[in-house]
């Protein structure tokens, strides 16, 4: 375990930018670690997407007996320009569209104070990009988390050409201090590395559904009952280690180097997303999953990754050790 | 659910034809369901892996609160005709090769009753492609296991153009009876729908190690610590209907769709295993998991598997509800 070389201080207050399920879970998760939060989003929707996933964080911490007081403040403002005055972290969660992100940040990095820490929740682009209309790109990081930000660990921290090393290791930080396990991407590429590999399992599954040979249901069930299960504690790597035995990686891809060559996948083409496919999943969808409404099926996730959060815990292994660091943050390991 | 319409007996008498780990595995299940299995395998090392592999597999289901006895009889036979003779259940589980299967199978086929189940735990071949040399191809399927195969619940059950339906829904029965979730593949292609996932994540993966993005453990995190977690209880469109808010599946993929035409992922091309990757590979694995042996990650990853299977029991949910209805086959759901 790489450890933090010191303990920071949690930034006294924050500013979100973007609030929909992802900047909310950002402003959940800052507050329930007692952070002031200030947020602009002009959507209408907004305010009620905030209340809403907050009230997700807390059943979610309580099931984890974790703290849910003191609460950071909130504070809707009428722009961004009051949002990030006087906040030293500002975390931006806007759309994924290139232009709206370069909006976002510029008005981000004209209006913060110059040692504040600007960090995108984007899935794909690459910082540098990002940087390109900044002042000052060296405090800019990507900080992308995953859904329900409130509960799972992991944000991908990646630097751009002009981030600073102190920028990189600040966030890293921080977000450690929040209760996560910042993972630092050492080398920008597109949606860098978890992102990538869900690509990979989306097309394959687009194809396997576009080819009639299998459901939605059909595909998720054959992720949640096998190796699912293997990768919520060891990952892709440590998993086939075993499978190599004594011999471990070396003869585990020597066994199964070859059958890369085999044509299996459709890897090698993108389905095209016509009327067709989509109705196919979306109808598909409805019959795996419309017993439950959305909000129901929030709390069925979060009732089960609490449960494998503490199951974890109780192993201190992977999630559950990061969770134990989180209940205890200065205690030895 | 889709519930089975009865409840057969188990077979009383079974044959594990390759005793590998996931013969061995198989063996380890049906002898914790007190099933007796006679065994066949002409390699030096398979009475140590058999050994080792129940001794993993009594740990796990003692961990799990289930019975370990009264356990079912073993006996390692000289030939494949001995061990499959008076068996109702014949899983071969030999190495990965077509002729090595055809071999086994034709010598099953030829030496087990006509009114034996035989199954093959091949990760790829189609059961029609199996079948080819078989005087009996009616009785053949697929039923491809998950490693630990005494601890995850998931196995594939695919038939071949000539297996009846019968033998499609007795194979079903029986692993719902050994505590396992079958899943009825209903179209056959080669590699059946999770290791098409599996293939896809694994190339990606091998390109961002062969590209110096990541290291074997930079991407185990980036798994353990977020999607991997929400796999092991959701899939992966359960979870982007969440994401999809109260707009459903048909949101989500607007959203999403035109990503696919983006050039992140390098999956038109296939990496080539040079010694310089392999090497990269293994060494990184060693960094990763050297600290453990290989027996105690296989302890770790069942204990956490086990905690896991026990907090989605405690929520009825996924393959805790399986584990539910193992403990108490005749409980109502």
């Amino acid at each position: 375990m790489d450890e933090p070389e010191y303990t920071p201080h949690l930034p006294e207050r924050t500013a979100v930018v973007g609030c929909g399920v992802i900047g909310s879970g950002w402003a959940a998760r800052l507050r329930l670690n007692g952070v002031d939060v200030r947020a602009f989003d002009p959507s209408p929707d907004a305010p009620s997407v905030v209340e809403d996933v907050l009230a997700n964080a807390i059943a979610g911490w309580e099931l984890l007996g974790l703290p849910t007081a003191p609460l950071g403040s909130f504070e809707f403002c009428d722009s961004i320009e009051a949002a990030v005055a006087g906040a030293q972290l500002v975390q931006e969660s806007v759309p994924e569209r290139l232009d709206m992100k370069h909006a976002a940040l510029s008005a981000i990095d004209t209006a913060a104070a110059p040692s504040a820490l600007l960090a995108s929740s984007t899935s794909g682009f690459k910082p540098t990009d990002l940087a390109s209309p900044l002042t000052h790109p060296e405090r800019l990081v990507v900080a992308h988390p995953f859904n329900p930000v409130y509960l799972l660990p992991l944000v991908e921290v990646v630097g751009g050409e002009d981030t600073s090393r102190g920028t990189i290791d600040r966030a890293m930080a921080i977000y450690r201090r929040l209760g996560m396990h910042p993972l630092h991407v050492r080398v920008e590429i597109d949606a860098f590395i978890a992102d990538r590999l869900l690509e990979a399992v989306w097309r394959e599954a687009l194809w396997l559904i576009n080819d009639g040979v299998a459901t939605t249901e059909e595909i998720d069930d054959a992720i949640r009952y096998g190796f699912g299960l293997r990768w919520a504690q060891m990952g892709l790597f440590e998993t086939y280690r075993i499978a190599g035995g004594t011999g471990g990686m070396r003869h585990f891809i020597a066994q199964f180097g070859e059958s890369l060559d085999w044509p299996w996948s459709k890897l090698t083409d993108t389905p095209v997303l016509t009327d067709e496919l989509i109705d196919a999943i979306a109808s598909q969808s409805d019959d795996q999953s419309a017993q439950y409404g959305v909000r129901e099926l929030e709390r069925i996730r979060d009732r089960n990754l609490a449960a494998i959060l503490q199951a974890l815990e109780a192993n201190r292994w992977g999630a559950g050790l990061t969770l134990a660091q989180q209940r205890a943050p200065n205690a030895p390991n």
